[in-house]
């Protein structure tokens, strides 16, 4: 059996528990955008539940086109109003450069991407690049409350950022 | 107080009763790629704890360059090796077009986006199309397992795309 088999099995308790339907927008009015690490758990980090925020993640935890096409669609279209970044201790994304990265891929697969990897050196300095993108940016409009935070994967505690 | 202290606070429990350190690799060896959606909560409906699973999210769950770069990383440095796609009922990005989008920024803002919205009229095809997204790409090498759902928001069941 897959993982994803076995995934489907967990599924089938979720189902027999779910708290049943959900208005569309996000209840608390907030996105948070996080890494995609396997040890970084927004709902039981922040709390969440279901309906209550929107949740966008990408390796890094980076603010990149795509993350604003995200936040422009939560804000203009959703409603939402605060930002939540959420980086965190021991990040892959540090250990190599986007060269090093592009070169792995050119020696498996052969072709280097259009891309680049947006590592980045250190998790707090991406925070507060990634906090000024997005005040930066003239397609979020709620800029009152984006706020960054680093996740001690040791320990679960949100630092934040300033 | 703002909702993200509400969810700071929050954050204090979880602290409390956090279980420890985990390794970086994924030990469930997969990555889940879903929309932002406030209702869609992977840990929930797959059963997720910390350390199984990247999480990859996006409006839409849609696959485009960004969620590519994601899954490359993933499975070329962290060693996942299956691939499961969400997508929803009810979502808002079969609500609109993406020059709908575009003319709601340029009305909003005075400007329209570099960016596209990757709006689409169908969540069960735009599985497939994503499905397919993944597998057409040189840079996803593990392609043994990637399999696409869309989960009902009134119920929390996953319902595989065929």
């Amino acid at each position: 059996m897959s993982v994803t088999d076995d995934y489907l099995k967990n599924n089938e308790t979720y189902v027999a528990n779910f708290p049943g339907e959900l208005p569309l927008p996000p209840a608390r009015k907030t996105a948070v955008v996080a890494c995609m690490d396997a040890r970084v758990n927004p709902y039981g980090a922040l709390g969440l539940k279901e309906g209550d925020s929107h949740v966008i993640r990408n390796a890094g935890g980076i603010v990149a086109d795509d993350t604003i096409r995200s936040l422009a669609i939560s804000q203009h279209l959703l409603g939402t109003e605060e930002i939540i970044l959420i980086h965190h201790t021991d990040c892959g994304m540090v250990t190599f450069t986007d060269e090093q990265f592009a070169e792995i891929l050119e020696k498996e697969t052969g072709q280097r991407p259009s891309w680049t990897a947006n590592a980045f050196p250190d998790a707090e300095q991406d925070v507060r690049d990634s906090i000024k993108r997005i005040t930066d940016s003239p397609f979020i409009k709620n800029k009152g409350s984006v706020r960054g935070f680093v996740i001690d994967v040791a320990t679960g505690k949100l630092n934040e950022v300033s």
